[in-house]
């Protein structure tokens, strides 16, 4: 099965003169991200950095600690818990049930989260926190490429997943600390099927199946049931029927 | 002397059909902004907002939760201590010598600031840190407006004091969290005597002067000898002498 990059401790990709870190949660799009990373950079020029902001399961930081260790990449981990000081949702409060977009949120303090048409498991400024972070520790390692797996096609509509927030953050990150980066975004316009596909493309179909966890309930291998489950049965469901009709 | 807004309680300036969330550390110059605010948009129309993130002294904290009171400004205390895990610098450790621009850090873990034409009190990222969190507690609060005290002709020039990264900054906030965030920056092109001249014409030169704490080292009165201190003093006598000469 396997033609690519990853059994080959010595290749170095296209970009083996840079280095790249790559924001990790150890879900299924960020373990993309780090994998092709990995294919392109080459191991050794590549590091992954962690947030933990009191996600509602420690299991997600786990499997990213895991899957990390596993691919001999350097972690970094960052708590982030700070984003609870200003804002609140569903993701870090437990009395909170995650609701989908268009229903406004049952917590009467949030203001934001009542008029919104974002569902209440969004996070404002998360990827803009995530993104600055980075970039100052990027900085301080000499490190200019930012990978991140956001995604516009993604159905929750966030807007710091779309592709002008993340342009417009670049050149901000650039302006706040005098300095190059190159934020990429190898996902932003792929479909969660093709996702899957370039996971089996990179040889890691199985790896990724098994080994990231994407459920907003933090069922270990998936509740099936929350947005963020049907959304990656439903893309890998289509990734394997076109695989079978080919 | 008083011919301002601060001696009338009822009174509302022009903004007075807005909200405004002041970044406030205490010192010279947001406590500035913090009287013109409250001068335009009236004290109860007002907020202000500190970031403690291991800053050698507490005392600049202390200050600026006095003057808050003082005013009766509800102050809102967010701990970012998260920046010491990404970057260092002179400011949060105190192993470190504060040194002017142009000299290059002691500390050998800092790639960044060894390569640096900055001054190693600069925290690579800090300004855009505080206003992104500053935007997610605005957005909560159904607040727009964010006033801050930065400015280009100050001495240090940090990046992350300049009027192109501030307008960035803003539009990357707003695509962040599909919000209208409207940054002011009263002081980005005033000098020091300038701001000494406009905290008289509020009526608060006194005030500003006895209260307020801009000294690194932490010197109660201020130490008169770091490059904060030489600053204020050097743009108080400029303004005050201007004033004797009218």
């Amino acid at each position: 099965m396997c033609q690519t990059a990853h059994s080959h401790a010595d290749f170095v990709g296209p970009q083996r003169n840079r280095r790249a870190l790559v924001i990790f949660s150890g879900g299924q799009d960020s373990t993309t991200c780090l994998l092709q990373a990995i294919a392109d950079y080459g191991q050794q020029q590549v590091e992954a950095i962690s947030f933990y902001y009191g996600q509602r399961h420690a299991i997600e930081l786990e499997k990213a600690q895991w899957i990390a260790n596993d691919l001999g990449i350097k972690q970094t981990v960052i708590d982030t818990s700070v984003i609870k000081q200003v804002t609140n949702n569903a993701l870090m409060d437990e009395s909170q049930v995650i609701q989908p977009a268009h229903v406004t949120s049952s917590n009467p303090s949030s203001a934001a989260n009542q008029a919104s048409q974002y569902p209440n498991t969004f996070v404002d400024g998360r990827n803009a926190l995530f993104l600055l972070l980075a970039g100052s520790y990027a900085k301080s390692q000499g490190i200019h490429d930012i990978i991140m797996g956001v995604c516009e096609t993604d159905f929750s509509g966030y807007p710091d997943c779309r592709d002008r927030f993340i342009k417009s953050m670049n050149v901000t990150m650039d302006l706040s600390m005098d300095y190059a980066f190159n934020v990429k975004t190898p996902l932003m316009y792929l479909t969660k099927a093709e996702t899957w596909a370039l996971a089996d493309q990179l040889g890691y179909l199985e790896y990724v199946k098994q080994h990231t966890h994407t459920c907003y309930y933090g069922v270990e291998g998936g509740c099936g049931q929350c947005p963020s489950c049907l959304l990656r049965d439903k893309g890998l469901n289509e990734y394997l029927q076109s695989k079978e009709a080919k």
